[in-house]
């Protein structure tokens, strides 16, 4: 178990990366693009909490593209420490978004019944898919977190 | 590290299973006394969630407290994977609770803009109690699993 000390610098780890940027950019374009999200509290933390993650995540992706380019894992501990520490800030940071996609839901369930509020279909399901596409980046991070805590676990 | 395969049957974690059961407890009380819960659907979510949770937090908590009342750890193998199986539900199970928490959290802030509705502030403050409780059951719940899976690695 000593190779697997991390995932970092791996094919499928630079993949995820890859995968969760493609779902946190277009979590935050579909929701932004819209005109009123800015009057939800909901909608403004999703793109909040976006915001954060997404340099945060394209850091840890430029890490892992560059040991993926040079064709040699971070062996380096200390490298190593900063990647799982880094990588369980974007946990934390995921659960926010986890916490922004299911307030989201919740605000767009009542859309409809607010008052001086009309909410075009278009509009509506523009929001819905930024929503699933916060969830997804949520799951797809937690399973890159828990995948490094198991395998930290045996160095 | 033989001797903390899992924390089941120590006195801290009987504790913080009774602090969950009170928390899922109180955060469906407080909700379901509200006279008009029903009629949002992220509110029905959070009693159906915490409903699920109840029974399954007080089965562990009985295995726990059987453990402390005995004054011995159980330390069979099959006892301790049925034990972590089910705390690992458990926490799923909890992650639905802090998604049921944000969406109400969403709710909350949009009820007193909806049409026909009146939220009486101390109706208004339930809600947001019971919302705080189910956030409080998440970050204990999670805890404990994590702990868990940390200790259960060493076996």
């Amino acid at each position: 178990m000593a190779e697997l000390t991390t995932s970092s610098g791996t094919r499928i780890s630079f993949t995820m990366r890859i995968a969760q940027i493609v779902f946190y950019c277009s979590s935050l374009l579909f929701m932004s693009l819209g005109v009123e999200f800015y009057g939800y509290t909901a909608f403004c933390y999703l793109v909040t909490v976006m915001g954060l993650l997404i340099p945060w995540s394209f850091t840890l992706a430029v890490v892992d593209g560059y040991a993926v380019i040079i064709g040699s894992r971070l062996r380096q501990p200390g490298i190593q420490m900063i990647v799982i520490i880094g990588d369980w800030y974007l946990q934390v940071l995921s659960l926010l978004a986890l916490a922004a996609a299911c307030a989201t839901a919740g605000v767009i369930d009542l859309l409809p019944q607010l008052k001086g509020s009309h909410c075009p279909s278009s509009l509506c399901s523009r929001y819905q898919i930024s929503a699933i596409m916060a969830f997804l980046s949520w799951f797809h991070t937690a399973a890159s977190a828990l995948l490094n805590l198991w395998l930290f676990h045996s160095m």
